[in-house]
């Protein structure tokens, strides 16, 4: 048996393991100094009220014989499926059911979809990105070429003509930039993408944290149904980080050399998936219903507080960044030219702030860092006040 | 974008559509009538007690900032993996827990496992078969060849020294056929994947049926460490279809061109799966609590009690079959040389009984029909009363 190659090629990120390490390096030295994590790409709120009865219930269920429920459709309960079609309609997007996939998550989608490719396409990635875009399409061993996310352009490239590509990633808000595309520079994408016959790959993970207009779903956008496959998340919207539960949009129109992406994910997901959970179904649908919705945005609202909080702190002390408006995640200039990795220890070091060094997230996030917003009131709090002290000039 | 093609070649199945017309079908025509299935493979009793309660105490632990659960381990909570090693241990099977992966599902691991290896390796599986091995291996655009599992070997193929194959399935107790392998003839495939560095990969799913000394586990075989994965679930074992947790066994030993195996697995896991709901894998260790694990054994011995009820009425009728025995299903052979099509109609028009046509599971299976434990015990001996009456001599 010949094992697949390409697993070769996809490169070690030791990103958090390295910030492990030097954090717990830095406690034995220093036992009795208070660490503060804002690096963490979790949640930390529990989950909605609404949500947890919705799984007590779920369970109850389960445990019942008359009530007991085996396999579901591999695409998700019709239940669900509506009240994300409802979600949906009500910001003005208009999808039908057979159009929504349930699935365990967004990071499972974003790697699963790719089956449906052929090998010998081309990619384009953002610089700095999320590292599973780069990694999937390595271990399928696609050619991958970057775009430039850079402070010049706000961490918001553009079409560049002469760079072509089948297969195109955008992610907005952006992580880990924070920075979000506004509606006419999406449609720039998806013409871009319907010119050149290339499909966009548009994760919308974050789109809850939208609240300055920016787009929330590509399919705002004219155009998109033809080019776009949209990927969402419970996690951030919802805490499902460890509840687990996404959903894929794959619009009819998406149909390339006559075959339907529809039909092609509906047959990989009825092959090589058997749904969700139907205790985490119904936790997730609990998220729409009234009750869900105003505590869910409650939630929302404690980690907006904290990105406003950090972001506050950034203009205090001087420091460029994007972020932190649309998104959970500042994204920050290390100042005094400072190298991602030296910012990390001088905070360590100086007063035992821990954030995540943009270049691990690829050769445009050197020289800066990201902080977020998913920790608690009052350790945003302090590591500001830290900052603060340390910083402001 | 040029779109994976091989999807072309995946047949559309519609043995269960087809299934469900007719019986809609006939119900049209005579409303009056009770129709009895014992066509699903799936179970129908509820969870058992000592998992519900494992899964209210983890849905409380969501609720709570204190105990609030995010992202887990890819690979599984360490309590669960520790768990199956013990479930392992206790059958004689020494694993480490770095060899053990929680996934969602066996479905999903059986279809991502493929991930792992290159696209030219060839494939050998068995006819009649469990549709998923082949339509995934096609959408990949592997070649597959077929071992014939026929009356005249039990249904249990060994090695043909004249067809070699890359990639190896074994399916044990067997679904369709409820035909299980014992460790000497396991021991026959193990010796021929060494001897051709083939990769075994061994679907255990109804493993928890066996009671007559037939291989729960490859590993039981010496040398299947080097050329063996075991694919398991919860889902026959603990009636987890609808609530959704599997495990996969990929040994240290399993290297490949100098490439394990088991680290490229975790590789592809935490790169595109992000791990099983917490509360999922809660109920999950559940299954393996003292209570737990006596409430499981009561629901199989009540499914193992439906299979030994159709397994006799079939020695009543002078009807061969194989399962029944070490399996939930019934594998018989359709009397008087009826195809497998005609005997479903027949059984449905004269008894109302629905099975499925072992023809919808390979060539191999014409002339064949399955049915399943899963059911009711009173579904199951009215459907055994019906049977004896038309085909008892």
């Amino acid at each position: 048996m010949k094992p697949n190659h390409h697993y070769q090629d996809v490169a070690e990120t030791y990103l958090f393991s390295n910030i492990a390490k030097k954090v717990n390096a830095y406690l034995a030295e220093n036992p009795e100094k208070s660490v503060l994590r804002l690096g963490i790409g979790d949640v930390t709120l529990p989950l909605a009220p609404a949500v947890i009865q919705a799984m007590h219930e779920a369970v109850d269920e389960m445990g019942k014989k008359e009530t007991f429920k085996g396999y579901g459709p591999e695409q998700g309960y019709a239940f669900l499926r509506e009240s994300i079609q409802a979600y949906y309609a009500r910001r003005g997007v208009s999808l039908s059911t057979d159009e929504i996939f349930v699935s365990d998550g967004a990071k499972s989608d974003c790697g699963n979809i790719l089956d449906l490719f052929a090998t010998e396409n081309s990619v384009l990635v953002p610089d700095p990105v999320y590292p599973v875009y780069v990694d999937t399409n390595v271990m399928a061993g696609r050619k991958i070429s970057y775009m430039q996310a850079t402070k010049e352009n706000g961490f918001l490239p553009m079409p560049d003509p002469a760079v072509k590509a089948d297969i195109i990633y955008l992610c907005s808000p952006n992580n880990p930039t924070g920075a979000s595309y506004t509606k006419e520079q999406l449609k720039g994408w998806v013409d871009f993408a319907l010119e050149n016959n290339a499909v966009i790959l548009y994760d919308a993970a974050y789109e809850c944290f939208v609240t300055d207009g920016a787009c929330r779903s590509i399919f705002e956008v004219d155009g998109a149904r033809k080019c776009a496959i949209e990927l969402c998340s419970f996690s951030k919207t919802a805490g499902f980080t460890g509840t687990r539960c996404g959903y894929t949009v794959v619009p009819e129109e998406l149909v390339f050399d006559g075959m339907s992406l529809r039909k092609m994910w509906l047959r990989r997901q009825t092959t090589k998936f058997n749904g969700v959970s139907y205790i985490v179904q119904k936790g997730a649908a609990a998220v729409f219903s009234e009750a869900g919705e105003k505590q869910i945005q409650e939630n929302l609202a404690y980690y907006r507080e904290n990105a406003k909080l950090i972001a506050t702190c950034m203009d205090e002390c001087g420091i460029a960044y994007t972020g932190g408006k649309n998104s959970p995640y500042i994204w920050l200039q290390c100042p005094t030219g400072m190298t991602s990795w030296e910012f990390f220890d001088y905070l360590l070091k100086e007063i035992q702030v821990v954030g995540t060094p943009g270049s691990g997230f690829g050769k445009n996030g050197e020289g800066f860092f990201r902080l977020t917003a998913f920790g608690s009131r009052e350790t945003t709090m302090e590591a500001c006040r830290r900052i603060k002290a340390l910083l402001k000039k």
